[in-house]
């Protein structure tokens, strides 16, 4: 921030500065949502110059991309694991949903960027990368519900519906949970997930 | 719109006006985010001059508020009928899910704003009127979730963690559900509300 700026210049050393600059975009689209965020603003946070991000990002359009993208494949990558412990159906959707929700608290401002800070709902259109990143997301908890109906461990359910369900209360934890205040996301993530399940299960606990 | 512009003018006759801003307003927010849509935006849709507008608005922050108002008004209003009708807990959640659901698909662009359109999220300051609004309806939900328990119909649970998740399935339908597209949102929140029931019952169905 103290350094004269260097119009057409490098980005000045600093660790994964790809990551950084996305760390920083997220969290201004989050508060001050997209359309309300300038490439200015964003290298000001950063602490470069606009030409630095520029070395990396075209566009604005791109460092939003770039955060879902990045977003959905972490949450991928670590619900996926979570889930591949041995266990029946139920013991895996409350894996999916405290895994789900942990990594929702960790990169608050990168959801907060997929599934908000993007005003104008009909502008949106996720690319290609997004899209198979979240449809592999869907697929793999309607696996989990699909399983535990053949297992016997869940009623017969619309399984587009309960899956739709799971991620529904989840996802709305964006425009309610605040990291920092009060118990961590899964704990709220186990209270919905014990509340579907008293749903799914074939005998009433 | 083939009217020669009027500065000063007051805008010409037209049925509920206020009404009408509000609406052209809600399109706008809901399509291209706050941040995205002007006044003069607005005026063009409605077909009047910018000056016409601020006869009834002083800025568009208050245009947005008026909408929040004016859509949670109407919900409260019209689920709090659909539940006094006669019926048990069960009954009258499921009313409460379908007259939601029904309100939303026919002020789409009114829950569009109110959930979507406001991009930046920490920006978002409720007016005490939209808060005691949504607060009472919280309330009515919750009310209904208490009686349940209270009769032996629904199995003792969380009433605020049961309450959430139930607004959570409805509000989250802003970002998947297409008015006009396939079934009508009633159906998809009858669908959630046997899920959600599987899981309040006292016995398995």
């Amino acid at each position: 921030m103290n350094e004269p700026a260097r119009r057409q210049g490098r980005p000045p050393k600093m660790e994964n500065p790809r990551g950084r600059i996305l760390d920083e975009a997220a969290e201004l689209f989050a508060k001050n949502g997209y359309e309300g965020t300038s490439l200015s603003d964003v290298a000001v946070a950063v602490g470069v110059t606009k030409a630095a991000i520029f070395h990396y990002f075209p566009n604005k359009k791109e460092i939003y991309e770039a955060i879902i993208v990045r977003t959905l494949q972490g949450l991928v990558e670590t619900v996926t694991l979570a889930v591949e412990v041995d266990g029946d159906a139920e013991a895996r959707l409350v894996r999916f949903m405290m895994a789900h929700a942990d990594y929702f608290e960790q990169h608050y401002y990168g959801f907060m960027t997929m599934l908000v800070g993007y005003g104008g709902m009909e502008n949106i259109t996720l690319i290609e990368e997004a899209r198979k990143l979240r449809d592999g997301y869907e697929s793999l908890l309607r696996s989990i519900v699909t399983t535990g109906m053949k297992s016997g461990c869940f009623r017969q359910v619309d399984v587009h519906v309960a899956s739709r369900a799971v991620l529904s209360l989840l996802n709305w934890m964006v425009r309610w949970y605040k990291p920092g205040h009060g118990s961590p996301a899964s704990a709220f993530a186990k209270e919905y997930c014990d509340l579907m399940l008293g749903g799914l299960r074939t005998r009433q606990a």
